[in-house]
């Protein structure tokens, strides 16, 4: 079904009188007739759902005009005013717009207070009788977050939750119309979209893009057309026509709730009206769920197609004590250089764990995420076992995160799968049970589908598992190498999502661990290993990987490879023979070799 | 059944007349009475198979009494007499013993003049009526070879093969039982066992051995104890009960052929007929049909449940000019050193190719296989493409050799598979049709099917097949790697056969080649490899091969790897680093990895 958005209420309502500098949500307390015309007038020209007249009715944008006493108030009179206007014949969407203020680290604002302040506001609109929460025009994915968590914590209403981009393809502070589309999903948007900013024409691709990276509702408002100024006034150039071309164009996308922004009128919205009754909603294809992680600004795809994806395990002071000491200090020092250093090593995640005795953990991950998540793009991993220190990082991380990790032990799920539903995480799920680590691969198994039946009764689903195959000591157990190969195996026959682990564990106790770490990481590799936690200083490492990709298909030909390697020079080592007219090295011979000979 | 042999005939003739320095098998000739009186006497104490007396009576031994000229007649009339004196009781085994001397390199004696030696004394014995053919009391695996091809190539007859093993387990010439009886099993066979030397004491290991290597009925003819010298005399002193005690003993380990050899009589014989008539043939359990290859002296067995077995690839011409230029001047100095140093440095297994153009590449390999199964117990493949040179490498190797290669090509199936059948060789399977290489795991699966399904149809079975996983290029085409791990995972899957690979193909045209080898190394041990095609001398290769051992559970708890690597010092090269806190290396980065920093 094709919902029919209304059009620009501000421009309208200065055309019926409202002066400049005067709060236009006022109106809806003092004259409220004025407001009402104006749902008429787009019901009239075809509108099946209304925007109240709430943009700006926070406490925080209430308060420039000296009536953030009236939230309450204002936010119900505006759902009165509409649904009085409407008589039925269109739902009521409770409007909430910026606050106008970026939150902590990019701005000032906290997050708690902001989230506050959409709680307030969004209270109101359901006790008023809105039909949805509509939260728009947002040009930061944090804000945007804040109000949807605030929204769902407040009401039961579905949630449309509307970005605005820039012609750079990104909103404001960043984010980029996939990466909102995983993000706002997760957390559990209702519908998402796209208002403001731009015109249709350059709303199409970010409508495509999102439809291509959720199954959930699409809906797009654009102004009408790019902003020209002419005699110093701002003029939107496209007539409702122009504008309704596009209407078929944007529903074959996937957009089935269509409206207009600034410059748009009664009449723009009657054409889109007219246009969408010819059309029928597009057949979407359903996104491949696919693991995800996001930050602010970029998304990391975690899947056997795709290239391995390197987790940086560094930023963890369990066996620092340098770094321990840092954070102890509450200095981030380090932690800041090994998120910077590591993405240059080409991590592609960043585990953080803030795990030192005798700290305030969820205030140390609170910090350390807000600077990490400031300095670089890439998603993190929460690694916690603190259930607080995990929900304090993955409120105010403004992407999709990764939980490390959730283990088979009751407590570990009861208190972690509904965070991770809450907060739209992904999980790393650690077949560990409450007897400690299976042995073998059909245990873990067991363990890890006894995690997933927990997570998807919670609401998760695929696309939200990471499972570590576990790594055990090779000195202590000679399977623990074959164990770990055939957990990977399994891993893919029966589950098929995507497979981590941290591998140094293999080594301990062994001469020459390198060796051995970087010979059991090419194993795993080709059976099936997509985002191995690990030191990616480690050159070694690094080298097995780049051979590895090369070897797999997941760097084609060679390409890679081959640019890295003659940057690098040949490698020459003491041991790397060249294996063509030298003569035996006595010392590799294993020691029974010798009773070859006659 | 159990069968009764019978003992001792030239010491029951010697007592009958014959003289000191007589021709024992002249007797046939011109006294038949008396070797059928001994006949006769054996048949009465319950022998159910006579043997003739023809044990010196081939045209070599024949030679020393001026008698070379009655091959045929001696052995006619041998089964003659012994028809005539056992008149229907007893089957007749014609006896073929050893020519006193030692075939090349050994001795001087030519392989083709023992071969033709035996071919005229087994023609003659059929001839006669014998009913099967025994060779017996040999030393020497090579002289027996030559005596089974001889018997299998002249007659029908059923072939029974007995070595005579010293006090050490070995015969004089280094063949111990296991070797022997996968060798002769191996070669056509019919039953193998053993006669002389030693007492049935001694000889119960041995039987015990035999039947755990080959599933053919296993034959005993012990001597009456081990020798005595009593007053310058040679004196076996075990009495008829002592000697028959061990008869039930026998039996259980899984005889259905027991006589007795030097110092046994009727009474003897009458002891054991009467043990064994109280036992029943033990039930034996079948030989795992596992893959070993064998030279004079040794077993190698190749099994996923086994050590990775190296094959040394080194005596090769292609691509090394210096050895290519030594072959075709007749020099073996190369090769021989290859030989040793490819065993010193781990081969278990040496693959002979002597492919340079322009020279009789028969003479050449027969020259190289002389030379290298003198030098070393090493097993060897034998690597051509002519099917003569095959036959002329496979004829004289006292071993089991593995056939290098046999292709899905039609003229490769219908000249290499009868040559692997006649002499007992394994053959490694390559995956290659007509059309070229398969490049899809699948088509590899589909060839090698094919050759599997030709080979057992000229009587190969599990047990003689090594499956060639291929290796293409990955420069060239990026699902190399790949589809090589799947054939190996496909291969054991279908077959469960033990497969094989030159792995040096897949880094072609990348730089560092080593690094991917030892990478793709790991990685197919991982998927299953049995026995590597490599250059041994390749130090990085074996790093990886000890390092995967350990990983894989071949090497539990990585004992050899960590006694190895102490030995050689911790591995430290430009590009392992510790991994703890240092400072990213830059250079490592993959080039698109600084896209993550804001
Ligand atoms: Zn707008
Ligand atoms: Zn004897
Ligand atoms: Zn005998």
């Amino acid at each position: 079904m094709i919902h029919i958005f209304d059009g620009a209420t501000g421009t309208m309502l200065q055309a019926a009188g409202l002066k400049p500098g005067e709060c236009p949500e006022l109106v809806n307390l003092e004259r409220p007739e004025m407001i009402k015309a104006v749902h008429r007038a787009y019901v009239e020209a075809g509108s099946t759902i209304v925007e109240t007249n709430t943009f700006g009715a926070t406490r925080i944008k209430l308060e420039h005009y000296g009536c953030s006493d009236k939230v309450r108030e204002i936010n119900i009179a505006a759902v009165k005013a509409a649904k009085e206007a409407v008589e039925g014949k269109a739902k009521i969407a409770g409007s909430m717009g910026p606050t106008g203020r970026f939150i902590e680290p990019l701005g000032d604002l906290d997050f708690e207070e902001a989230y506050k302040n959409y709680y307030e506001q969004a209270s109101a609109l359901a006790e008023g009788g809105a039909d949805y929460i509509l939260i728009e025009t947002s040009i930061d994915i944090q804000e945007t977050r804040a109000a949807l968590i605030a929204a769902k914590d407040a009401t039961n209403l579905p949630v449309i939750c509307q970005l605005s981009y820039s012609e750079d393809g990104r909103t404001v502070t960043g984010t980029d119309p996939q990466t909102a589309a995983i993000t706002l999903d997760a957390l559990g948007a209702d519908i998402i979209g796209v208002n403001c900013s731009l015109g249709p024409e350059q709303l199409l691709p970010v409508v495509k893009t999102l439809a291509e990276n959720t199954n959930k509702p699409i809906s797009v408002q654009p102004n009408a057309g790019l902003p020209k100024f002419v005699n110093g006034k701002t003029i939107f150039p496209m007539n409702p026509e122009d504008f309704a071309r596009w209407t078929p164009k944007l529903i074959e996308a996937g957009a089935t709730y269509l409206g207009g922004c600034c410059g748009t009128t009664p009449e723009h919205i009657r054409a889109v009206a007219e246009a969408a009754a010819k059309c029928t909603e597009a057949v979407r294809k359903p996104v491949k769920k696919m693991l995800r992680l996001t930050s602010r600004s970029k998304t990391v795809e975690i899947d056997a197609s795709l290239p391995t994806v390197l987790i940086g395990e560094r930023i963890n002071p369990t066996g620092r004590k340098k770094l321990a000491a840092e954070i102890k200090e509450g200095s981030l020092l380090t932690v800041k250089k090994d998120a910077l250093e590591q993405t240059r090593a080409g991590a592609k995640v960043l585990d953080v764990n803030m795990g030192v005795a005798g700290i305030d953990q969820a205030a140390a991950m609170k910090r350390a995420i807000k600077e990490i998540a400031q300095m670089t793009t890439t998603p993190l991993a929460i690694d916690t076992s603190d259930a607080e220190a995990l929900e304090a990082g993955l409120r105010l991380y403004p992407g999709r995160a990764l939980i490390n990790s959730v283990s088979a032990e009751p407590e570990r799920i009861a208190k972690f799968l509904p965070l991770a539903k809450k907060y739209g995480a992904a999980i790393l799920c650690l077949p560990i049970t409450a007897e400690g680590v299976p042995e073998t691969a059909d245990k873990r198994i067991e363990a890890v589908r006894g995690i997933i039946k927990a997570a998807k009764e919670q609401g998760l689903d695929d696309g939200d598992f990471l499972l570590d195959a576990l790594v055990m000591t090779a000195a202590a157990d000679a399977k623990a190498g074959s164990e770990t190969l055939r957990t990977l195996d399994l891993y893919r026959k029966e589950f098929g999502y995507p497979s981590t682990m941290g591998l140094s564990n293999i080594s301990y106790g062994l001469p020459s661990r390198p060796l051995i770490n970087s010979t059991f990481f090419a194993m795993c590799l080709s059976h099936g290993l997509d985002a191995p936690i690990m030191n990616p200083y480690n050159d070694d490492m690094q080298l097995a990987l780049l051979a590895s990709s090369a070897l797999l298909g997941k760097d084609p030909n060679g390409r890679l490879y081959s640019k890295t390697m003659q940057a690098k020079g040949e490698i020459k080592t003491q041991f790397m023979s060249n294996g063509t007219e030298k003569a035996a090295k006595k010392e590799t011979a294993p020691k029974d070799s010798p009773e070859g000979i006659l």
